[in-house]
Order: structure tokens, then sequence, then C-alpha cells
């Protein structure tokens, strides 16, 4: 069905699982003319690769990517854009002990339910490792998004309940937690280690921001630019929750409190995250997504087979202890994706 | 652009402003032989309607339904289901003082960046009142999801900052608040009349719970089920935040207290909230969305008009407090829309 | 489903029937600011009404347009607009003796294949009526391409397989037939008095031409310019071909004479038809729709009823002769829906 | 943009160039547990490779099909199935002296005018080349068909103005030319033989039929059967014009004659070609596309250079003389595309 398609105009169309020979994906929609080269998108898969922090298992997964279409002496020639990135740790064997497990907090029992059959080796399509055709289509946008200076940031402003306490986004580009503060790295490294003796997992929420966005962006009704957002994020598995501004917390204000205000400089807060009615307002746009604990733990569960017996699961080796740093730049891709296609919508009909 | 439809198969496209002659829509794509009726959407359109609780005003508008095409003698055809809601109180004259202001909170200054023309009267389409085509096309949807058995339910948990304590969601359907907690509702009745006294406004959490639902709707990857509710609700105004299941509580805690264990009878817990890999489990789907304070309150707010000068507003009048209860069968509707095309899709291809 | 729909930027949705209370739909994405009125429809709807020509019935059927919403001031908003056009003759006795009978030519049996329910009356929704929506909307795409100087013309070059001799488009706005060549309508006249004495009917074939395209409209592979207006005028009932340039001859000609070569001042031919690749050439789009007669005639036909009797039918009354000339504006009408849309299309990712 | 998807649950989006690495695709919706292998898709493949018949070149392009998710062994998954095929024969050199030419018939200078920016190599995305990803994506469609013993077939009715005198579906597979009467067969042998020595081109007329086809399949309105196909044709290059049952030769006889009566048996005649109101009857659907000749000609052509300099042109070298027989697998593929699309659709709804 249409699930493996998002955007409107500038659009991505994703293919591949875990185990199969490789994943990629389509991207339609970009103007031509876009500076493009296989290395501008190999550095956002590499801030995806695992082994990033110390959250992440040591497994060797090289994500290289190959431009099949699209890109002609270095430039995007506004038609189709076929990418390809092969596995190369498929590894099948790991998995054969859990055929005919459900997992708990994985897919395995709804895909059974949904498809009637099931590629069992590391979830198939619903593995996370589809993330890496976002990530890629995503700079692809990127690379759009720059030539009109719109610049996308994602960082971790929480980890396992410890929030960091500054936010500078610059700071996120240098250590393995994606931190917006270098401060709190020495506890959230001290969690981690703990709750990996533990055999348990982490989540956390993630943010992120868009600067230099045009006011104007966005369609009244359903297709609002933070319906959309919402819409980007919640599709990114281990994603429960979604907010804008000052989100769920704008519940609990009031209107005097909430709205923002504006000078003769313009809107004196930005509680609304640079979203009103559904459209940008030129403010920085600012979007969190709470990220769920990766359920491959090794404490023992209850869990069932297909068959419908009971029985237990533990699931030790390589496995994250936190989707966190990894999601990050598949929560960015994603962000992006949603901004190129609201720019492409808006000069269509603009006045 | 498409921003007024909703759906792929099962799917709604709305037009109408506060101040025209009229609001509806077009609903494609319900299965023929639904038993539908006007009452059927008015019962519905009734729980949108103002007046139902201490937090609203006591305009009168009466939202009567017609449809014009698409059900035959008591039931659908299986072809384009037209309706349309007549404005009856449009009082334009109301609003004329703002037609040069930007009132905060309100689209008024991202409707003019992007359309540079705006029907300044009562918002044009960025007013809540787009909504009742919203709560019509669920209605539709409501009439195809019981011959299913499939069941929605929405109510308030949560007003400025005060959670329910207890819900029982038949409770709600019996008091102004569309309260799970009859006991809850003086603390609630208080707050609004000390927060209107106040000339300000709140907010609050509405929770939409879906039972008797089959395992196996939602795609995989972009069209997750809950993607599709987070799109869903997060495009309804006010809404700023939308989680699933244990949304962001999940971010805070660890792999082994939210992952949901399997026992002979299914699923010892519903932390997932009834979607995993983004796809129903067949347990109760559980959504909730943040609801901003309404932004027309009386305080003095600063302000500029179109123009560029600073000034003060305050808008008085017969504005709600909340846009609690009114958005609760707003956002039900929503949950349904998302469900019926679901269901319809996962027919379309499954084994 | 999402039949109802045509358009993907510029993009309408419509619904009725020929016996309920009426017909309208919703236009999406045309740009703010374009100048539109009620009046500016009506005259585009009046070309479609019947009584226009010898080939038409004397029904009155009066099509009143109602804009409902997108407008503002005499100009669109860039809001969805709502339109509606009240059913003033419906007349459902006239239908009564046809109820379980499956009339040649028409959809009467395979809608009951398809959705097990039918509204017998005059056709439901596969009645020729519906295209009084596309009239309307392709009115409103019509505003916005005079913006841009595009004009589109339609007329008849054959009736009964009688062809205009010459084509002079502007002479087909003065005469019933629309034709091209005042010079045929006497033979044309003929023809007409001739079948309707037989009870019989009469097809034709209409050339729709637009002047003034830029080049570069249209999209490579599936979304032609030329797919798409292939599946613009396919979809309007009654029509069995459609060609663009030299369409079928170019079968059977040469490529050293079906090729449009170029000089100095550009193309020295047309047998293109103003698409080259699929994408516009600046010089004048030419597609034609073959038309299939009218499948109610008086005489006598074989056919059955929906319980599987064998039985006669003989459909007298009002009908007309031909689809032709009220077909004329519909195929206009669907042209300029598929330019609009391609104008806005190329205008989102134009270098 | 989205043109480079078809369909709307079974879905194909393609990638690719004549003249980069390869090109492939993306099917969605395919239902689970299809049988499929790289064989199967392959033996549509071959039937559209060059050197087929005498109207061939005897350029070796080997397209291999590489499937790269979506199948677990053996059967489909219910996810989104990529494939790929690398590009053997590139010699990008051929094509060095045309880079600022505009070859007349072909989308060098339309290209040009939409992108500003142009692979000169072999026509980049508009080169007929990327046929080969909708006969890979067709055969996918066909052995889910398959499985609903539906059956589709393509021949070629008409080469350079001289038509098949009968049509035998099964004769087609066995020639050169996929001729369903190989008496004709000398006749377009010697056709082909003087035109090539002319240094010309040739064109035909397609015809596909599909049997076993249930009733029901199409929408109203604007996604009616025929108009569905129409769209899905004529976005093959090459393709000039299409036609339903009696198509253009409908538009000449009259009611009486086109209609198809019924019978206790069903429908007495089938000038309809299957197709009602827009809606598949049962019956046998007939189409038919017609194919320009090729544009490629070593006779001399007047053209201009992209920087509008006039000049001659001589395609000289390994170019077919005509798209047929290559381009018959290619329509093949479209309508099996289509009529997947339609039953998964009207599965969906199906009372």
């Amino acid at each position: 069905m249409s699930g493996d398609s998002f955007g409107r105009i500038f659009r991505v169309t994703t293919f591949g699982e875990s185990h199969g020979p490789g994943l990629g994906g389509v991207v339609q929609g970009c103007p031509p003319g876009i500076p493009l080269s296989e290395e501008m998108i190999q550095k956002e898969l590499d801030l995806r690769k695992p082994g990033r922090g110390p959250s992440s298992t040591r497994r060797k997964e090289e994500d290289r990517i190959h431009i099949l279409s699209g890109v002609f002496e270095g430039r995007t020639t506004g038609t189709a854009i076929g990418f390809y990135i092969p596995n190369q740790d498929q590894r099948s064997r790991d998995y054969s002990a859990i055929r005919d497990l459900y997992r708990p907090g994985h897919g395995d029992f709804t895909y059974d339910a949904k498809f009637g059959i099931r590629d069992h080796r590391g979830g198939g399509r619903s593995s996370g490792r589809e993330t890496v055709s976002r990530v890629a289509a995503g700079a692809v946008a990127q690379e759009f998004l720059k030539t009109l200076k719109i610049r996308v940031t994602a960082y971790t402003v929480e980890l396992g309940g410890v929030p960091a306490r500054t936010v500078n986004p610059e700071a996120a580009q240098d250590n393995s937690f994606a931190s917006p503060d270098p401060d709190i790295l020495p506890s959230w490294e001290n969690l981690v280690q703990e709750v990996k003796a533990q055999g348990d997992s982490l989540g956390g929420i993630v943010e992120v921001v868009a600067d230099n966005l045009p006011a104007g962006l966005g369609q009244p009704v359903f297709d609002k630019l933070d319906a959309r957002l919402a819409y980007a994020l919640m599709g990114v598995g281990a994603v429960k929750g979604v907010e804008i501004g000052s989100g769920f917390a704008a519940s609990r204000s009031k209107g005097s409190q909430n709205n923002d205000q504006m000078g003769k400089e313009g809107f004196l807060s930005n509680n609304a995250g640079g979203v009103l009615a559904g459209i940008s307002s030129g403010q920085t746009l600012v979007v969190r997504a709470a990220v769920k604990p990766i359920p491959s733990i090794a404490r023992t569960q209850k869990t069932m087979t297909r068959h419908g017996t009971e029985t237990e699961i533990s699931i030790g080796g390589r496995h994250d202890i936190s989707a966190i740093p990894r999601i990050v730049p598949v929560l960015k891709a994603m962000v992006m994706l949603v901004l190129a296609d609201m720019v492409l919508l808006q000069r269509a009909v603009k006045p």
C-alpha cells in the first residue's frame, strides 16, 4: 500500500528489510540543479550507524549509499533519485531461535496478524533498519533546504528521564549522545552502564528545531505543518509521543501565558513552536518526540509462540540499550522531508 | 491543495469558513449498504455545539446537517456522500474591529503570510468552525465501524492541569465536561469560573479509545496506525501534542517496564496503547491529545497590526473559556476516520 | 474511494446524483487572489445546459451555481472552494418503469455488480448529470489560467461520422453544435433530424486546444501531460477514445512524416499536438475525444432485468440524440483542470 | 513529483535512466502470500529485450532483475517489493554528438524547457528504457492476477497501417511481431525491410485484452476503469492515442448499433470493450493504443541546437525501426498494473 511513501511533491518511497539484500528508495520531486553526491548522503548515514555511543552495540554495519539515478554531473536533474544501501551484516542465524516467538514490544505478533506471513529474521520490514532509507532521503532534502538557508538540527533533551539542563545545539554534534548539554554526559553514561548491567533498556526525548524557515508553510485543516510533522515523527518506530512548541505543557497553562504576544520586532515568545494555526510563523520550529526504551532486553520476559504456547524469552547479544542517539538523525531526516515538501507546496500556489 | 482531504480509501474532503454561507464536505469510500440518516449525523453534531458546558459561550449556533448525495432509501450507495451545514449565526460586525489586528495565538499573521489575502471575519478557514465537517464525516465513519462492532469513545482526562482521577468512559456521556470522573466535576467547574473571572482561558487533555479493533490495522513504515492517528489529531486546531499508550511516560520507563509481556490469554498489559510496530494488536487503542488554552481572551495582550504598528488587544464577548468539551467529539471523529480508512486498506490486501 | 477527485495540487472532488438534492464539489489548490464570481462559473454551466442544439431535449434544467466558500470580496482566498448546484427537475416517476431493467449501454448492470445497491433514478452517480460539477470546477481553473493568458477552446470536429471540413474555433461559439465549420451545419442538422426520426442516436468527435501554454508542463514517466489528459477525458461518460496531435494517424505514418522538425523559429509542424515526451513544447495543445452515441434510444432493444429475465426496452421521452454539443464544455473543463494542475506542479519545482 | 508512481493500492514507483547505473522501482500493495521469483519477472523482461524481431536492433541489452525486498521463501510478504535492473550497455560516447542537438520527435527540447538541465545521453529519464521497470512491476501484478485466474494478453493489430486480418492471441506468442495473424507476417516483414532501407521508421497499433475479469472494477466519475487504462497507456512513450472497445468507431455508429444488448446469457456483443459507465462488465476487456513511429531515423531532418542554431541531424546506428514489438509487453504490463489496483480497491469496499 501507500505506507512506504511520504510526502506530496518532495516524496520518498522506500523498501527493504534487515535481512534481505539491501534497502533503498526513490526520492521524487527534488528540484533540478541541486548539488548532490554520495558523500553528502553518506555523511548523514554515518551519524546513524551503530557504535556512536555507549548505548550502542559494536555490530559492524556499514551503510554504503549508492545513487542510482537522478543525478548528472553532480547535480540533481529533477527526475527520480533512486538509491540503494546493500546489507552487509545479515547473520540470519542469530535470529533462528526466535522464529516462532513473539518478542514483547516488537511487531512480531502484529505482523503475523496483518500479513499471515513474516520474515522473522530481525523484524523484516518492521526493523529499525528501514530508517536508513529515511536518513538517505532526508539528506537529499537537506541539500535542497540548504539552498534556501533552512537549517534543521536534532539532539537529545532527555535520556531515561534525566533531562539536559541546558540546550546548546552546537554541542550536540560532538558527543556520543547527541547531547546539547555536555555537563549531563557523565550522568547519562552512568545511567546507561547501570541499565546495561540490569539487562534492561532506556528511552528518551529528542528535540528537532528548524531555523530560518519562511512564514507561510503548511496547509489549512488536515495538512497543517504540525500535523505533517506529527505524522512524520510518530511513524518512526519507537516514537510514542510528539509535541510542538510548549506541547503537553500548553494544556496546563492559561491563554495569557501560552499566547505569544507580538511587538514591533515580531513575536515576544515562542510557545507555539513556530506554528500558528498550522502554518509556519517564521519563528524557530520546535518539535519533540518521545522515544520508548528498546524492547529487546536481556531480562527474561513472558511471551507466547505463534502457536499459542506460553514461554519465556531473553534477548541477549548485540542490541542497543537505547534508540538514542541513533534515532536522532532519523527524526531530523523526517523533519527535513516534511519541510522540503511544504516549501514546494507553498511555491506552487504562493500569490 | 490537498490539505482539505483526509484518508486514503475512506476519505473526507471539507470546505467552509466561519462567516461564509456554510460548511460541508464529501465522504468518499464509504462501503455501500451502510444505514445512514441525517439524524445519525446530527446527533454527533449536537455534541459539538456550544453551550454544552460552563466553559462554553451561549452563542446560538445551530448546525443542521443536509445529506446531498450518496444515500438512497436510508443506506449508503457506495458513491460520494456530499453534506452541507449552513451557517446560521454569522454576525460579521462582531469582527470588524480586528480586521487589521493579528490576534495572539491565532492564525491571522500566518494566513496573511501564506495567502496575502485573508477573510478576517472570525478566522476564515482557520476557524475552529471547520471542525463541524470533521464531526459530520466522523459520524459517517462511525456508522460503518458500528457494522464491525468497533466502538470509539472520547473524554476529558485533564482540564487546566487538574486530572480526572478515575476513568469511566460511560460517565463522560452525561456531563458537560465529558469527564470520565464525575467526582472531579466540582473542581473543574470552580476552575472555569475562576479563570473566566480573570478573563483568561484553559487547556486540557483528551483521551480517545477504540474497543474491539481487529489486529492487523496500519501499514509498515510511514503509515503506521499511530502515525495516522498523530497526523489526524495534531491537525485539529489547538492540539499541541499527541501520544499513544504510555506515550511520553514511556520515554522515562525501562524496557522491562514498558514492554507488554504476553500470556496464554494474550497481552498482560497495554503500555503500547494497542499499537505494536505501527499495527493494531487487537488491544484497546489509547491515544491522547494535548489541547492548548483558547487564545481569544479578555485580558489585554500586546500585538501588532498587519501594517506593523504595535498595539493592544482584548477579545471580549462570546468566546469559550476552553476548547474542551467541544473538541472532544472532534477528536473522536478524527480517530474514527483513521480507523475506517485503515479497516478498508486492510480489507484490500488481507490474505 | 478516491475516484471522485481529480488533480494533484489544483484538485477537484465532486459529489451528487441526478435525482438527489443536488450536485457540487470542492476545488482545492486554486491560488489566492484570483478574481472569481458565481457569474463566471454560471456562464460555463449555461454552455452545458440542454436545449442548446437540435440534438438536445427541451428539458428545463436550470443549473444555478452557489459558491459556498473560498472566495472573499470577489477573489479566491487560497482555501477550499465549495460549490453547489441544486437539482431542479427531478421527476423521479419518469424512471420508475426501468427500476429493475438494465438499460443497454448504461451502467445499470455494472453498478449493481459493483455496489449491490443502486439509485435507479436516472443513473444515480453514473448519470451524465455529474458533469455539471466538472464544468463548475473547470470554470474556476479557467479564471486561474486566464491570469496566465492560457486559453482553452473546444469544438465538434465530427458528428455521426460527418467531419467538419474547416476548423475555425471562433465560429464554434456561435452555433448550436459548437461547430468550427458553419458550412457543415445544414448537413449535421439533417443528420440529427433523420436519426431522431429513427428513434436512434449519434456520436461524434470533439477537439480541445490550448493556446499560449508554456513549455515544460507534465511529468516524466506516468504523469506525462498527455497521460493526464487521456485520464481526464476518458473519464467523461460516453468517451471511448482519446488521441493527442496526429493520434491514431501517427501509427500509420513514417517517422520522417510524423516528426516535427525544427527551424530558427521553432517547430515546423505540430503532429505532436504540443506534447513531446509527455512535456508541453509550447506549441498549441491538441487533443481529441471520441464520443459514443447516447445509449438511451426509442428503438426497441433486448435486455434483461436484474432478476435475470429477458425482456425488451424502448426509452422514449426527453433524451438527447447526441452528447454533442453538451459534452463540449465538459471536455474543455477537464483539459483546463489538467492544465491548472500541471502549471502549479511545474511552479513547485521549476529551477 | 508524483509522476514516477502509478496506482493507488497496488502501486509502483520507478527510477532510472538509460545511462546511469541502472533502473528499478518499488511495488507497494501486493498482497502477501503470492508466489514470486526473479525468474517469473525475468520471463516478462525477456519479451521486451531488443532483437526479438526484424524491426529491432542487435544491441545487446541484458536486463537482469534483482528482487531486493518483499519476498521471503518464495512468497510476497505484503511489504514493499524493491527491484533493480543494472544497466549493462551504456556506451555514452554514442550520444556525444547530439549533446546540444534537439532530436526531432524526442523530449530533448521539452526536458530542457522543464528542468533547465538534462542528461543528454540517450534521453535520460525520457528514454524508452524506463519501461523496463514497468514490465518488472507488471510481472508482479501478473502473478497476483493469476491467483484470480485473470489473464492479460497483448498483440500487434496493425503495423505501419497494415492491419492483422485475423486475431488469434495465442499465435502472437510465437512470432517476432507479436502478431495474432501469422499470415500477415510476410507483409509486415517486407514493410520493415523497405522502411529500413529508406532510413525511416514505422508505428502501429497494439491491442490488450483481459479475460476472466470480474464485473465491478473501476470507480465512478474520475477513476473509471477506462480512464485509468487510458492514463496508463498514454503515459507510455510513443503512444498517441488510446481507445476502448469500439473506440473511435463508436463515434461514427448509431446507438442502436453500438449498444450491447442483453439476452439470457448476458451481453450479446462487446462494443463497450468490457467497460460500462467506467465499471467492468465481466466481458473481455479490450483496449488499443496507437504507437507513433520511432523518432530516431537515419534520414536527414532539420533541427536546432539548444543555443538556437539551425542545423541538420541524421540518427544512424542501432535504433529500432519500430517500437513494435518491444512496446507490446510494456502495454500489457500497464494494463495489469491497472487491473491489480482496481481489484484491490474493489476488495476494500465491496458489499
